[in-house]
């Protein structure tokens, strides 16, 4: 979908909310109305076409005229009052709430004299959640290479012990980046041994050893999409507790991902996985959702928590990643990409084997 | 300075804020504070030392007991109201508006009857801007190993007609992560030719050609803290307006690291290089700030600009980084990371030659 068309897209959600316009802060919801990629810009999207506009600094004039040729571009700053205040007088502006700083609404405030503001959080959000085509397709080529990118490290003997997990996360970031990426999603978790049970491990110069499962949660970024996949491998032959628990997780994955379907409440594809992992008897150690929307963010909405609001809906793009953590021991994640579509299961776009690998 | 005396430096500005408490909920403040690094936080620190606290969700339990020993660890989310509701009744609690959002201080609101709640912007972004010797020391080392990998990166021949700004990019970058970098501090900028008049471009396919300019902004990311620097290299002999505006931009850079000195307004500083830059009629393609300080952010506190406030303090680090673009033709930017020190000029941490290289 164009950006003009996205604009189109908003302008609907901001007639039905009463809204005139809205100022859009979000770097990536910038990003997604009018493709412009610097690090300082806001917008304002009219209800009617003629007052979009992009706002951004003296650094970035070149650039914006070159990705937003259909847009009226303004070269001021601090951005986003300098775009609020084009607002006509009279107007209702809307704001995202969950984006603007206090102090960010102060300042737009007092460049709007004469305008109403009003708190109207998410709604680029709840567009960016439901993909396009072409974002679909991007997330899937990101999915793919990180593919590529552990199943070379792997075959070219990559897990080896004796190699620390700093080690194996630079050697498979350089494979992605080799692969095209621009780079990592986000810093690579490479866990092993027992650091395997820290959910959010960053990696240490603890070598890998014979015994130890490794759990790699990593990611590529490719046209600014995102990949997101968490494998566990175990180094040799895997003992009776390794292969219960890679089980253990394997099956509430499996039901995570059954359970996403068009309209599914958030809340009830978490519990799908979760119940597999409370029934064994382990959910205390499963101390995270079920998964998140990933695209221009690698993580954005909608969330899979048991505490989420709404539901899940066709077009979109989650991850659906239980684990389990025993402290001290060791912990497995699986986690996989999946494009929910209307009437049939969810496809997955990452494709790496999900059974227990002994490398 | 340990966490702890930094969290007793914070006391005693509470205390003269007539605070009782400061909810902190930027990351690199909680990393600043207490150590934690995981991706979700919030801290409380109270104006006497009994109250202080971290918040996090499962994930980080054992990374933050790890982390933070001498601290009470929460364990709940969403985290900001979480630390906050933790603050007894009748307390006044600083929040930094500039970090809070809008709905999350609505959240904060809900958590906190009973408690005022007060706008406390940059408190600790203050306490931030002055570097200890170990932040220093990190930033420096930093530095350094950016030097280093630029340096090695030319004298492989890395700047070769054909190759495009993407592969050099990446090499560069691959350099600072062979030596030890966490990661680049930012997307590296490399522009060749009509680019580098954009001051932010992001590496293309484009291949480097004799008779370029070539600008390379980068920097490297190390326990933590980060560098930034950038050079202008000329692809074989340079032609007289090229070797003219690189002077014209040493000069300017010169000037504002001259001017960098305890208790200088940051728009004399910013001046100082502006004037050198305006009085040879190119006022109009310096379109940016003088510089930032860096630290635990590539970009923070203070800002060298033409409409900023307050001086130059002893014990910050900044960036000096001039520049001027011609549009279509080609651009210089020349910076460094200085340490103002009382008494004497500014140290360069950044120690790459300066002069107009021909490569």
């Amino acid at each position: 979908m164009s950006h003009p068309d996205r604009r189109d897209r908003l302008r609907t959600v901001l007639r039905a909310a009463g809204l005139d316009a809205l100022l859009v802060t979000d770097l990536l919801d910038v990003r997604y109305l009018t493709g412009f990629t610097g690090s300082n810009a806001a917008a304002v999207i009219a209800a009617e076409p003629a007052g979009d506009l992009l706002c951004t600094d003296g650094r970035y004039r070149i650039q914006a005229g070159e990705q937003c040729p259909d847009l009226e571009i303004v070269i001021d700053r601090p951005s986003a009052p300098a775009a609020a205040g084009r607002v006509p007088a009279g107007a209702t502006l809307g704001y995202d709430s969950a984006v603007l700083t206090v102090d960010g609404l102060a300042a737009v405030r007092d460049a709007t004299p004469g305008r109403r503001l009003r708190r109207a959080p998410g709604l680029v959000g709840g567009l960016r959640a439901v993909k396009d085509a072409a974002e679909v397709d991007a997330v899937g080529r990101a999915c793919a290479l990180a593919d590529t990118a552990l199943r070379d490290l792997v075959e070219a003997g990559g897990l080896a012990p004796g190699r620390t997990e700093r080690e194996v996360a630079l050697d498979l970031e350089d494979r992605m980046r080799r692969l095209g990426a621009t780079g990592p999603s986000f810093e690579t978790i490479l866990a092993a041994g027992a650091n395997s049970a820290v959910p959010h491990h960053r990696p240490t110069d603890t070598p890998l050893r014979r015994g130890d499962l490794v759990k790699i949660d990593f990611g590529a970024t490719l046209d600014g999409y995102h990949s997101d996949t968490t494998r566990t491998f175990c180094l040799g032959t895997a003992a009776d507790w390794q292969r219960e628990l890679h089980a253990l997780v394997d099956a509430a994955a499996a039901a995570g991902r059954a359970a996403l379907a068009d309209g599914v409440a958030v809340t009830a594809a978490d519990a799908a996985a979760r119940d597999v992992i409370t029934d064994a008897g382990r959910g205390a150690d499963f101390p995270h959702g079920l998964g998140h929307g990933i695209g221009l963010a690698v993580h954005e909405a909608p969330w899979l928590t048991w505490t989420g609001n709404g539901t899940v809906a066709a077009g979109q793009l989650v991850t659906v990643e239980p684990g389990v953590y025993l402290d001290g021991r060791g912990g497995v994640r699986i986690e996989d990409v999946l494009h929910v579509v209307a009437g049939g299961p969810a496809v997955a776009l990452t494709a790496l084997p999900r059974e227990l690998l002994e490398v």
